[in-house]
């Protein structure tokens, strides 16, 4: 099955947003077997849309669609595919009641234009939004399929994953493709990359590296004639893969590290507390978007100034003897956050918001306490002084890392 | 002149990169008063490549193609655009050297396949690359002009910035383009689009409404013979826009509305303290990412819990009277974080991580409480309960818009 990608959006042309979904997309299709060979990125015009249509109808069995959906004069997705079919746009009825209503639980009122959202062409069926008022759209006809998604990845995505993922499965019977990915931390890509140096020249399963936010991800790809043998054959490369990267792989596939380390501080029956002054609460909000945390999480302090440190219960004395940014503090701030809030564990991250020269170099330094009532541990992390935002994720990665460590031991 | 943009890589079909050449140029073009229609990314497969360099070639003037100029036998660019012109590839000596003596620098054999990166078309030019082992491509025949860069992004835009843009300037002759985006918060796209619909329909300048996180943008672009009418045109629509919109403007361009609460308060001489419970953190770490935070934000306090809001200095009675998520816990959270942290505004944010039904509708319930010390203001704002992350954030904008607000008047 050749499958096609047309992302809509004048958007998308001057430059303003760059289109996620269609690499989002892209990924999802190996592991469906579908040959991928053209994505295109079209503005919010019908002539040239219908254009784009016409040859992806073509050359491709499979086209989708991001964007252009929603109610404005310039979202034309709907009525270029009517006008590639030849087929005529309708209101109907029962998309009309659901879309009133749905406005009316948000208590506002319709704005008459929206009403474009309730139409439908003999082809297509409705591909509900649970997270918007733009239904997708299914169109089957001359043995292709066109699937219309909208344009907000957190729209789009799990409409993708509930409604169109498990529909095209049953669609497509390609070879199996299985995958699975392993996070690690605490190595340089380059680091990795030598490391598994033997496994990245095989064949199948294949095996790709790459960067992310959290650290280094390795991807493991396996096609097989059955799902039995491509997970056998994911399991060799796992094992292999643990042999060599152990202690520094803290996840795979979907987990993240806020949501490894709820799971053990819930199994363990321990609560959890925090102070930060560098990540400004950034550690904090890492640690409650995993799903129940307010079970564990009892609560965390953001201490921007040093009068804030005091307030917080930092030893006044420990800020003038090391500095604001310190070892001693980031240890002070994890024992405060747990006595403050009564929690078993308690970690602290200090730092400041400036660049120092060590040994030459421009570093920011990040020190990370992390204290459990019996041990206090102090880590120290060096970062390249590139953007803030950057360096702030990774200080709050290193703490959490360094605290699943703690836990896997204790 | 019309403008195409091609990004060459099979990786990019894979969903393993993200295409962010394109939307680069893509900004870029704009500028010069160049229209673009078209992009689209295709594999390292050179039958596809010259179909897409046929059809550009035919509807487009000007063609940027960005990656497989490499070494290896997957990089197909220079090939491709041979091809596409029926010429043929030869080795240039004076670029073999040069290669020759790259390599010779880095100390490092130079692999026999380089040699394809010193050869060129009677049609092309060589654009330097500083930054790697690729030059590009320039070639103008029949009125077209072809520019091929390498895909690395840290190689690509240094050439369009010192080579390219500023013999492209020179080229094109268009319009000057000016644009400015309009910022609002607390109106829907729809309402957006409804207000402003009388300008929606104007040809120049043009207006374009984009739902984003932080509200609803406007986009004005004018199209002018100078900067000066291109400029008076913008201001003429700017006033148009601010008398629709008054209050639900908060900001132009690149504004955050951290960064604008952060310049009011530092005008203002005040210093700012939260404290936040469904938010989990995000509200601190939010206003501490605006440059230049530590002046005025002294701290905030993350309660996930009734035992965490008494530790930080919430009434217990309060809290049972009218539950931890409440208008009158949300006010006392912005009191406590005020007086805790000796600051002269406090903002707090209760709800709880659960959606409840509130007349037959689903909605999660957000409290907002601003105080600063004469006025205790509460905001209540009901959100439909699709995922935390959103809503947290819709939160946290919220606050920060109602701050602003305040801010404005006070």
């Amino acid at each position: 099955m050749r499958a096609e990608i047309i992302s809509v959006g004048t958007e998308l042309l001057l430059g303003e947003l760059t289109d996620t979904n269609a690499p989002f997309l892209a990924s999802q299709l190996p592991l469906l077997g579908i040959d991928l060979y053209w994505i295109s990125q079209v503005g919010d015009n019908q002539v040239r849309l219908v254009e784009v249509l016409k040859r992806a109808w073509q050359r491709s069995d499979l086209i989708l669609i991001t964007g252009g959906l929603g109610p404005t004069e310039d979202d034309l997705t709907r009525e270029a595919i009517a006008e590639l079919l030849e087929e005529k746009l309708k209101v109907v009825p029962a998309l009309e009641r659901e879309l009133r209503e749905l406005f009316a639980r948000r208590r506002i009122e319709m704005p008459p234009t929206n009403i474009k959202q309730a139409t439908l062409i003999p082809s297509a069926e409705v591909i509900d939004n649970v997270n918007g008022t733009a239904p997708g759209w299914w169109v089957e006809k001359d043995k292709r399929i066109i699937i219309a998604m909208p344009g907000p990845p957190r729209e789009m995505q799990p409409m993708w994953y509930h409604q169109i993922l498990p529909r095209l499965r049953q669609t497509v019977t390609g070879a199996i493709i299985v995958s699975k990915t392993f996070k690690t931390f605490g190595l340089t890509e380059a680091s990795v990359g030598e490391l598994v140096s033997p496994l990245l020249s095989s064949a199948n399963p294949t095996l790709g590296v790459y960067a992310k936010a959290d650290g280094i991800h390795l991807r493991l790809t396996a096609k097989a004639q059955s799902q039995r043998q491509a997970e056998e054959m994911i399991a060799h490369g796992e094992a292999k893969l643990r042999s060599i990267l152990g202690e520094y792989i803290w996840g795979t596939d979907d987990d993240t590290l806020e949501a490894v380390i709820g799971h053990m501080l819930t199994e363990k029956g321990l609560s959890l507390a925090v102070m930060e002054s560098y990540p400004g609460g950034l550690l904090a909000a890492t640690i409650t978007s995993a799903p129940g945390a307010s079970t564990y999480f009892k609560g965390g302090l953001v201490a921007s100034s040093d009068e804030a440190l005091r307030a917080c219960g930092i030893d006044a004395k420990v800020i003038s003897d090391y500095g604001s940014s310190s070892a001693a503090v980031a240890q002070a701030m994890a024992e405060a956050a747990r006595l403050h809030l009564g929690t078993d564990i308690g970690v602290g991250i200090a730092g400041v918001d400036e660049s120092n020269e060590v040994e030459e170099r421009l570093v920011t330094t990040i020190y990370i306490g992390i204290d459990d009532g019996k041990d206090k541990r102090a880590i120290t992390a060096h970062y390249p002084p590139w953007d803030r935002a950057w360096v702030k994720r990774r200080a709050v990665t290193a703490a959490l890392f360094w605290l699943r460590k703690i836990l896997a031991t204790a």
